[in-house]
């Protein structure tokens, strides 16, 4: 992937994603994807395909499948430039994540996740109204979107030895570890998967895309079932390693970061930081940037009451 | 006050003090001194005081009471220095807001609240050691380094048309007042204080400094029971008005920080952007900035488990 693409997305986002702080705890430097607009890294490579759009594109509509922050930042980047957004929901998504969705102005679309065939329901619609899909990871454009993140991080941090991002479909990983291997060749890269979703792990093991069962993590960011296409084969040349975090050191990374940072962090936002506080990068690595996913914990219709 | 002794403390606490990210929702700019060193903005002004000590003053050590942020911004002001710091706290103070003051290494002499003297105490303290007094608010040094808040606030959002502080014994309302008008005459600067520690308001009713009984508010940061004999002058000259906010509005807008801004916001830091969230400024104001004063919740020994 080429290096300039996320150069480019940082111009093209501007409008839509805030530069986040980057905040310390000793040798570890988070940037605050939580507090990111639309409250995850999201935002960014949503905007970076929506605002790349033409006219005519945009005035069709777009499409995505999420029920979860992908959603909220495809709903968000659509009412920007006006078009019309329609996001494809199981049935069951919790009320939290469809209404703020629904008052962004997008369309939701339910469907039964076990009798229905979502990609069928988006390809129906998308034939119909010739909407562009915002696929979650899989898309160059998303990828050099979440790739940003990295970007600024090391703007403001530029001697960092190691980079650490959490892994769901990869694509935050593959522009982050793009931009950040284009900056500094010596930085060494490390993803971090929850035990209990381990499919980019054992895919670096086989030396191919495994998909798993679909997983049962508190990270429910960091479900997808397999790496992506294209994501994949970035990560096996530039990720040293995929650690993985166990579901008790999720909640505890929780903790710290709401107890030491004074910050609201989601379970998959916790796993990246939770690999380096459990001590799994090696030894010799001293000066970590950490990217913190996101903010969006779900705690029934009325948040934390 | 001199605003130039605030522009020289920005100097000289910056080996100590954060520069805290500024984070804006709508039209209201938090400046979030939740993420600073030691959890509030109160090591601004501790460092501001402790770093221009002479050598052979801050040998002899420095003594402070409180039992809340001010006691560790003391404590991490006087390691990094090298002075003997003696914070003197009431015997039943929380195990929670002792044990990071005694970690940095500061030595906590305990007086029972009903039946000592604390003036006393440390008055008998100086006497023995020489050590210097680091008072939580009523010191032009202390002032200088709590208005380094607003200094920066208005260094990232210049065209602020009003600030809002929170009101405790009123050394950084007077700071950030003092520093504000000096870079902005137009600028309109609110106080917010709790209903039930009413002090300031009710002083700048009376025309004069007010004391009333020990304040019951959950908001801990704000319980002194009256402005103090240098901030008040400074407060009536600078301040329009002083906004009483509720109990439960402290309540509502410590869960409106962590639901939609991920921070977590102890319920004095809170005050300020109650005030504005419950409508109490003037209609015509637009612009609106906030200092976030602390996130150190006290959730027993373990923090939030």
């Amino acid at each position: 992937m080429n290096p300039e693409l996320i150069r480019e997305a940082a111009q093209r986002i501007k409008p839509l994603a805030r530069r986040t702080p980057v905040l310390n705890y000793e040798n570890i430097y988070f940037k605050c994807e939580n507090l990111q607009r639309g409250g995850s890294f999201k935002i960014r490579g949503a905007s970076n395909l929506i605002l790349s759009l033409s006219l005519e594109q945009a005035s069709k509509g777009v499409v995505a499948f999420s029920s979860g922050n992908h959603a909220q930042a495809v709903a968000i980047a659509a009412k920007h430039v006006g078009a019309p957004a329609t996001i494809v929901m199981p049935q069951d998504a919790p009320k939290s994540k469809m209404d703020p969705t629904r008052a962004l102005g997008a369309t939701i679309v339910t469907y039964n996740r076990l009798t229905d065939d979502r990609e069928a329901i988006a390809a129906k619609l998308m034939g119909e109204t010739g909407a562009t899909l915002v696929p979650p990871y899989d898309h160059e454009m998303i990828m050099a979107g979440q790739g940003t993140a990295a970007l600024e991080l090391l703007e403001e941090v530029p001697d960092l030895d190691a980079l650490v991002t959490c892994v769901g479909g990869g694509g935050m990983t593959a522009g982050c570890a793009t931009i950040a291997k284009s900056i500094n060749p010596n930085i060494r890269i490390f993803g971090a998967e929850p035990e209990l979703a381990n499919d980019t792990f054992l895919s670096f093991q086989a030396g191919k895309r495994i998909e798993i069962a679909p997983p049962e993590t508190i990270a429910d960011g960091l479900r997808s079932p397999s790496p992506g296409k294209l994501t994949f084969p970035i990560l096996q040349e530039l990720v040293e390693a995929i650690l993985l975090v166990s579901e008790e050191e999720l909640r505890s990374t929780m903790k710290f970061f709401l107890n030491k940072m004074k910050l609201v962090v989601e379970p998959s936002g916790a796993a990246s930081t939770a690999a380096v506080l459990a001590g799994k990068l090696p030894q010799d690595i001293r000066k970590i940037g950490v990217i913190v996913s996101g903010g969006n914990i779900d705690l029934g219709p009325d948040g934390i009451a």
